[in-house]
């Protein structure tokens, strides 16, 4: 549901796609599966394990103006220094992923080829589809935004030699792949007994319910409005809520999607489909002092609708004022559910915001002592709080069916795939 | 033109609206007009010119939804502790007096009625205007946002003492009467030689101006857009940056108005008008390096576009990212010249913000030392980079004057008028 909230470091990918050619070919011509244990540059457990090379997912925009998904097989690199090298064992597949995967074709038009063992999906793209993908022309990308699997080999720095045998999460992309090069100091180390399948989806939404909270507090805020509140994120937004003692409105669009979340212990839900949802969300906004919001919609009347509630909250029985009350309300759009204008009539006083949330955004705002209390508590979680549940799980090739593409490429609320790279 | 910008504090009027009985008509039956020099209470120059009553100008929405625009005789209040009486000899017509004195209605419906030395003005309110004044019926509101005078008499603390003589502007509502009470905090002393009419206009375009230019430093910004650019205060603004080396793009709407701007030593002018709009703000903008605007207009596309210019901008020869660039881009509404809706279709990435932005919300957020720079900065300025010029003078009756009215009325770049309380 929340697609651009879902992380991706685009760039920092980028860049890794172009040093690709480096890391992969080591210099000093050292085997990758011959490690040297005590070594300065290399030490790894279970040596027979790691094999020479992999498989890597990866999705090429052509000059034809199609969108190609292939599978590469590639050297797996070798960690040096602060690096680890991971075993991705589990890494879900999530609306940015499917963003960057099919650069914006239509998943009914994709279309299978190559080989049963190196199946290729391509699509045409829309000629507006791709001019916005222009700077992508002509690069195989890596993709998976996010996913966890087991340290098999750590360069020789301290703190990347005792990750070698841990359980970790990782993030940044590049997680459709069997082996994958992290540096030691971006794993979270997921506590004994969470598995890499709890922890693969540690990232793109624990983290992003997170910053939505730490955004709350550090903007002097004491509620929150969220919308497509009954998806994996909203309901994992509502637990943590819940847990802070944060009042939380639940925006949803159907009866279905109400009961989910009163399930769950939700106080405050509004159910956009409903004759008197202002009536209600003014309500339900008054009573939590709700003066933010987070709304992955983006398109539409939404936000505007959010404003506007939180105005009549902050102006009722307030004395007169051209301007509207000096009570600040916010609202960030952190996805693009509906790709609509946004449509502001600006009727709520001259002390409100609306604008952009990314969570890469925020982390870097943030500071490291925030993410890392941040990640202290997702790594907790990750069985309880911040628990996420799949439909299915596929291995690489899988994500190259056409039929399963038919079905995570809907993006529907209650369908994710999990895709676990070493099968 | 900048309607909004405009400052006004209508809480603060309100309050002095309701307290106005207690402020005239002192308990202890002093008279105002016997001023008893060295007493604990007040002291008076020029004693003999201080009348015991004195005319008001008020604004009342009566229950049959139509606005009523007369002179009050009032008494004229006794300066006690920290305060000045003030006598007005200057205060301009802003856009958001108009606001405040016709509260909606149409300026062609205005029909004069009472007596030739008692002239009431008179306009139905639509519904909708009916409706968005509801909490202003049977209210007789003063109104002028910022004027200046000579303090004729002071309560007895220092401060204010020391103040009798001096020539002084005043902003915060009431300003449409022969005299008024001040705080002595709140007056802006001016400086020799700058007369009442130099300092009318001292607060709602200057302060706007520097506020913005404050807006910028505390946000991390370089360099500014502006829209309705040709406007008095777009000029002052041009003033102000080019003494500061601040980049500013200039957003206008005609070839004449791109004239004025150029003449006073604009390097940036876009006009709107042109079909190469976006081509020419794009290029300016990257040129400028400008992340944040200033946006007079508020409805339509005007936002939208000088978000698309900046991402351009931002994003130009930066590799792909998804997300766009990660530079945060800023367009603040402090007016709405346009009243339709905010159109944004976030084509710009998700590190941009838009808001409103209100004079008075920001000065109470920047805090005392700011406002006390930005007032002394004014006060040095307000015959060159602040200075105001009048296309009309009037009485306060001629403010009821319908033919006056209508050309105030229309808020037409280039017409001020300036009210001589005093004759």
């Amino acid at each position: 549901m929340n697609s651009c909230s879902e992380t991706i470091d685009d760039e920092q990918r980028h860049a890794a796609a172009r040093s690709l050619s480096v890391a992969q070919s080591p210099s000093d011509g050292m085997s990758l599966i011959a490690p040297q244990p005590g070594s300065d540059y290399y030490r790894a457990v279970m040596p027979t394990d790691i094999p020479d090379r992999a498989l890597e997912l990866r999705t090429e925009v052509t000059p034809e103006a199609s969108v190609r998904v292939f599978l590469e097989e590639v050297d797996v690199p070798r960690p040096v220094g602060g690096q680890v090298l991971v075993r991705v064992e589990a890494a879900p597949i999530n609306p940015s992923d499917l963003g960057l995967l099919l650069a914006g074709a239509d998943p009914a038009q994709v279309r299978k080829e190559g080989t049963p063992e190196r199946p290729v999906l391509t699509a045409p793209l829309r000629p507006e589809a791709f001019r916005a993908v222009g700077a992508r022309v002509g690069l195989a990308m890596p993709a998976g935004n996010e996913g966890a699997g087991t340290v098999v080999a750590a360069g020789a720095d301290a703190g990347s030699a005792a990750l070698v045998g841990r359980t970790v999460a990782v993030a940044g992309g590049s997680m459709y792949s069997q082996y994958r090069l992290a540096a030691s100091g971006e794993c979270l180390v997921l506590p004994d007994g969470t598995t890499a399948r709890d922890g693969a989806s540690w990232f793109v939404n624990p983290m992003t319910v997170l910053g939505m909270i730490e955004t709350m507090r550090a903007e002097g805020h004491s509620a929150l409005v969220h919308t497509a509140a009954a998806s994996n994120l909203g309901q994992m937004l509502q637990r943590a809520c819940l847990e802070d003692g944060i009042p939380l409105v639940n925006v949803v669009r159907s009866e279905a999607q109400a009961a989910i979340l009163s399930g769950i212990g939700a106080t405050h839900v509004c159910d956009s489909s409903r004759d008197d949802f202002m009536t209600s969300l003014t309500t339900a906004v008054t009573e939590a002092s709700a003066t933010l919001g987070f709304d992955a919609i983006g398109g539409g009347p939404m936000a505007n609708r959010i404003l506007t509630a939180m105005e009549l909250a902050a102006s009722a029985g307030a004395p007169y004022s051209r301007y509207g009350s000096a009570v600040h309300k916010q609202v960030y759009l952190y996805g693009r559910l509906d790709r609509n204008p946004t449509e502001l009539t600006r009727e709520y006083g001259m002390a409100w915001g609306i604008g952009g949330w990314l969570l890469p955004n925020f982390l870097a705002k943030a500071g490291p002592e925030t993410v890392t209390r941040m990640r202290d508590r997702v790594a907790a979680g990750l069985t309880t709080t911040f628990a996420s549940s799949y439909t299915s799980t596929v291995d690489l090739a899988g994500v190259l069916d056409p039929a399963a593409l038919a079905t995570y490429g809907r993006q529907a609320t209650g369908q994710k795939y999990l895709v676990l790279p070493n099968g």
